[in-house]
């Protein structure tokens, strides 16, 4: 088999699997359907037949959790490309085609969405290797899947008769479940997954023919892209002048070299918590249960619980919980989730895309309570990570070690800190955190001022490109 | 109408509306149906046909908070007697009885429970007045609830034909639905409420002719009771060995004198979420929301949110989420909870019987966050209110007030600290906290140790009897 480029979109949202899954968290990297996220087990589902480390399309605001879940799993990427705005799936493919074509080298590449479920892996390595053959020979390989049943949250593709890599006859909008019954039947009908396998040559000569425009402005943002170390920064500018759309519009439906391979490998897209119920272990009613969730005579619930979940009585029905919202939905309605983000976001309300708990490069932060005029966080330092050297107008801070070491720049002074010591930041004063040990620091801050927001903060330094 | 005494019977534990009502804070203390808790408006009820103020029966645990809800809506209760154990409604309305009969006077007593909603006051009076004239007559009135419908989770009394008060003729159990639908249709049946008029001596009278034992045994707990400024405090051994039994099996059903008076005045008991869904207002489609609730096509629902709650798609569920635990469940199904809290008390957990916030006579402390040797409290003082003067041998603790002022008394010094301020409990160091001023205080207290248990706490002093 000839050398595999993986290349992992990572630029998904994941508003259907709100609240665990926010904006600013989204869905590829949490540990949905097992203990690795649904990214790092992307990566290990391809790391055996993969020639190189994988490119990576992740939007700019993830670029550390990004960074840091694939170093976890030893995932080595040629690239992480950051997008500064999402303009789906063809132009991601684009950018991606022409960093793995810009050292005269020509690899086929494995397009694989970051937060889908593959539950057998030999078998999706036979489909991959099955594609690779058409690939090689200039085909635009897409990976349609055996019909389990008549959904009609997919689009389908009406492949043609025989066996390994078809020809596509046609692609399919999602249909009405009279029509998906019909296809089913058929025979003729896969799943269309959103997978796929080309020569990075070939998708630009044909992305060059239906669509020379996008093309030329894809190229000009990599081009124009900024390399840091880990990092490939898209032109922020050029690409959001890129025209937004899928690769099955823009080459797949137009492209007279299109086939698919077949793919039944227990293959799930966990596009709402209905289909991540259906794919996780369950009881013998139907029940599946993370947390701490106790239940009384109930059949096929999905509960999430990160405190306790109590279920009496019910049906059908999904319940998630987390530390700052709750989510209860019938099963057959839980796309409508997405109409609950929107509500949000129309509300102005942090809860749409922000998780209480906030992710940054140096740890994380946790507000645990608030009043008037204070705010509790809890926070969390890696050993090494380093906040910014920053300043606040509005408020003071009091600092309670709990746990490891901070290094604690004041003014002009330096402390060490210790579990059970504590500090006080008056209004005004520059400092910084740091943790100079082996072990997490974890502490408790209290902020007392007229106005607590995450913007009174003045940067004069930082060791992750922010100030 | 002569002179009433309400005698207000408040030692109920309310497991059926966990998880907001937990045996620590129950049913009664909270405002499930209003802007007063139940305990209030049962005693705004009466307070225009009082000629006392009430005798409260409440359980010892509960002492603080029934004697300030109580003074907040100017109660002035003749007393409040303490039962240091559950012994159902028969012993409780015994001591009652004695307690009003002490000063040689013998007033008409009218027993109801704390944790009713009955929306219709003028009818209610209007009962009471009828019931005053058969209970002046030596007769023991039951109030009967004329039925909305075959209810199978309550008592019926069979009343002899006629109006006014009528003699009882039958007490039946909680029937099958077959059965409560002739009991409804035969036009002779009410609900047994719950709530009697009786005069006292006539009570004691008729408990020493059926159960002479009982009625000496609470006698002997009511002599040796206690007695402090607010509190009767019954004997704790004499009335641990009071049988057990309500007013009904040990009286009512084998007096001849049992009359009953209908009343149908909006009476709900409140027995279950869903009855408390059903008393609550309801948007066109059924849906009852208290809090921060977002619903999209929903019907029949009750959820009660204290953070966000949002629901897509539901028919008849019940969703009432607490800082620490969240309930769901089919409505028609919600007499099961207390499964549930029998199972969280078997397991030992203490969100069977505790709030997250613990209230004390000097305010409230919440557990906002813990972790392996550490845990975060926001620690709320009333005006005046003092903690006892005390030890921990095995934590430190870091005080920042954020709202009012503290006076810490820390070893042998008194500090005075503001908002914004500071100070440092060392391990074993004797502490105190009070609130000097006329605003409530409000300090964030971090816990460091190796052990954060309560019992960790000596107590030399205590302004709440308590040490």
């Amino acid at each position: 088999m000839n050398a595999i480029t993986p290349v992992i979109l990572s630029g998904g949202s994941g508003t259907r699997l709100w609240p665990l899954s926010r904006e600013a968290y989204p869905k590829q990297f949490l540990p949905l359907a097992g203990t690795a996220t649904m990214l790092q087990a992307t990566w290990q589902r391809v790391a055996a037949i993969a020639a190189h480390g994988p490119l990576v399309i992740a939007n700019e605001a993830h670029r550390f959790v990004a960074a840091e879940q694939l170093q976890q799993v030893g995932a080595q990427p040629q690239a992480i490309i950051l997008e500064p705005v999402g303009r789906n799936t063809a132009p991601a493919i684009a950018v991606a085609a022409l960093e793995a074509t810009g050292n005269d080298e020509d690899p086929l590449l494995l397009v694989l969405p970051s937060d889908h479920v593959i539950a057998d892996e030999a078998a999706f390595h036979a489909a991959v290797r099955l594609a690779a053959a058409a690939a090689e020979a200039g085909k635009l390989v897409t990976f349609g899947i055996v019909p389990s049943g008549p959904e009609t949250g997919y689009g389908y593709i009406k492949a043609a008769p025989g066996n390994g890599a078809r020809a596509v006859e046609r692609f399919v909008e999602k249909p009405d479940l009279a029509t998906a019954t019909d296809y089913v039947a058929s025979g003729h009908y896969l799943w269309n997954s959103g997978m796929f396998l080309l020569r990075a040559s070939r998708y630009l000569d044909e992305l060059a023919r239906f669509n020379p425009a996008m093309l030329e402005a894809c190229r000009g943002a990599w081009q124009g892209a900024r390399r840091d170390a880990d990092f490939t920064r898209l032109d922020a500018a050029a690409f959001a002048a890129v025209p937004s759309d899928s690769i099955d519009y823009a080459v797949m439906e137009k492209t007279a070299d299109a086939v698919v391979v077949a793919l039944d490998a227990g293959w799930n897209d966990v596009g709402s918590w209905t289909a991540l119920r259906d794919v996780s272990t369950q009881d013998s009613h139907g029940n599946a249960h993370r947390g701490d969730v106790i239940a009384i005579d109930c059949r096929n619930t999905y509960a999430y619980g990160e405190k306790l979940v109590a279920l009496v009585g019910l049906d059908d029905v999904i319940v998630v919980q987390t530390d700052d919202a709750v989510l209860v939905g019938k099963a057959d309605r839980m796309q409508e989730v997405k109409d609950v983000v929107a509500r949000l976001k129309a509300e102005g309300r942090s809860e749409a895309s922000w998780h209480r708990k906030v992710y940054r490069p140096w740890g994380a932060y946790d507000s645990i309570d608030n009043g008037a005029r204070f705010q509790v966080k809890r926070i969390t330092v890696k050993p090494g990570g380093t906040l910014s050297l920053q300043m606040h107008h509005h408020r003071a801070e009091h600092w309670v070690v709990v746990s490891g070491t901070a290094e604690v720049t004041r003014g002009d002074e330096v402390l060490l800190l210790g579990e059970n010591q504590s500090t006080y930041i008056p209004l005004g004063v520059t400092h910084r955190l740091r943790n100079p040990g082996k072990l997490p620091l974890e502490l408790i801050e209290v902020q007392s001022g007229s106005y607590l927001g995450e913007d009174d903060i003045v940067r004069f330094e930082d060791t992750y490109g922010r100030s």
